[in-house]
């Protein structure tokens, strides 16, 4: 299995050249470095960039952590464990454009003394509009990248990330989902090489999509109705995400931890979208069952190739 | 003690007196009158208004909800409880003008079919400058409504306040404080009394101050302090507010619960303000340990009189 610096290396290297592809985009957006180290020990290197170009907001953070593991912690882990060391890769961007959408991903690697390690992580998209082309190559690559390795299971992690990115206050999905995963404790060396695998193919189709959507026209209302719809984004990830949650009540680094909130949001009391419009019609997409954006027949046929190849 | 439907005229006619009062600050607002049933029983009267004016969104909402206890309210009670009632006003007032304060006030009465009733409440201004005029004021205020009734408790529940408008992950205080009382179980007529006058006060003493601060000059620069200050009021709101969390987490009405939150937003990562400006003014205040708003003097001449009355 790799090692920590193996590990370490594949992040930062992950880091660098994702933030390279966002400024591929958006040469104008402007990342500033900041490194930082964690009192109780480890520290991480944030890339924020903000501005009025195409990237309204970034943050592509790497940390590496380790110490006394937090009573709570042990608790959710159901272990024994009194030192741990965490490492990872945490990515947020939103764009300035209504029609391009936000993006989130990460991947990360946990070890503790007790001598237990595994890896978790994750990616998914967050519409302003229903881009029915955005999400289904979101979804495609991620199915591919997954379908490359046998101890990556895209259908499943694909249901895992609609259960996790939904908000149980407002009946709504966060967005068209991903893959999320975690625990990984088998087989490390393929996880390790499909994390890798991952991690080239979000550097890849994020940007592609950005790219394609940045320069989209729109009008005030539709920037309103972004505005509107971040509003959900800060609900979830301060009420519901367990990542958030658990950083601020252990006194993770606050501006790290939230690094993914929107630059700028509004709130409004009981706004419900024209029937009809297109902002009417993301929302039914929110509140209705999880839709299946890659077509069954490539799962299944590519699996059995997958299987074939393995026997 | 008062019943049910005494209590409810009551907090009726006090969300009527605050609409009106807030109007004559400013005429312009337009407050949306929306009823609403629960359907587990109950309901309530929601008057929020938004817009361009002084008062940039309010929304002042009376509820009378009653049904089957949650588990988890029964928990949190630590009692035994088959139905529960609940009746409350609550207000937030988030103004356009970065110089006026946004205030919160909730009054609130719950009763079981176990036999238990008790009063709950409290008041709280939130500056983005500080301007100790009226800081002294809204303090000076409340106590001296505090001191008019020999049940309440202006210093403890000061401090209750300060206690609990705390933002464990920035160490900072939401802002001026108040008072928050909880739990008042004895002498239900003497509470009632109190919660009426309490009423009374802040229709007063908030007009008053967003009356003086609303057509303050400010900058650019102003205006966006104010809107990353109330990320501040965001996050407090959504992570550690108990009854939001609650609420949220027990169906509650979303659009209510939620009708606090500020109209526009901002977030920045790694923000501190230049120091020795009037940004790092207020944040060195909060971060401080609460400051006394109401001479010492005052308190205790006072607790003297009222105890010399009563002996």
């Amino acid at each position: 299995m790799p090692d920590r610096q193996t590990i370490e290396a594949g992040y930062r290297g992950f880091q660098e050249r994702f933030v390279e592809a966002l400024l591929a985009v958006d040469p104008d957006a402007r990342f500033q470095p900041d490194a930082w180290d964690r009192p109780g020990g480890g520290g991480g290197l944030s890339m924020v960039a903000g501005g009025d170009s195409a990237i309204e907001k970034a943050a592509v953070n790497f940390s590496s952590v380790s110490g006394d593991t937090p009573g709570q912690l042990s608790e959710r882990w159901a272990i024994q464990s009194d030192r741990f060391y965490a490492t990872g890769v945490s990515i947020i961007v939103h764009p300035s454009n209504p029609h391009a959408p936000t993006f989130h991903a990460n991947i990360r690697y946990f070890e503790t003394d007790a001598g237990l390690a595994w890896f978790g992580g994750g990616a998914d998209l967050t519409p302003h509009y229903l881009v029915v082309e955005d999400a289904e190559g979101f979804h495609l690559a991620l199915a591919e990248s997954c379908l490359r390795h046998p101890v990556a299971d895209y259908p499943g992690w694909k249901a895992t990330c609609d259960d996790y990115f939904h908000l149980p206050h407002r009946g709504e999905a966060r967005g068209v989902g991903g893959i999320f995963f975690d625990h990984l404790r088998d087989r490390l060396d393929d996880v390790w090489a499909f994390q890798m695998d991952l991690a080239d193919t979000i550097t890849d189709v994020y940007p592609t999509i950005l790219e394609r959507r940045k320069d989209t026209p729109f009008s005030q209302a539709e920037r309103q109705w972004q505005l509107y719809r971040r509003g959900r984004y800060v609900e979830f990830n301060l009420v519901w995400d367990r990542g958030t949650k658990f950083g601020l009540e252990t006194s993770g680094r606050t501006e790290s931890i939230l690094a993914s909130l929107p630059p700028l949001v509004r709130f409004e009391y009981g706004y419900e979208p024209e029937p009809g419009s297109p902002e009417a019609e993301l929302t039914e997409l929110l509140r209705a069952e999880p839709r299946d954006w890659v077509p069954d027949s490539l799962l299944s046929s590519r699996a059995t190739t997958l299987r074939g190849s393995h026997e």
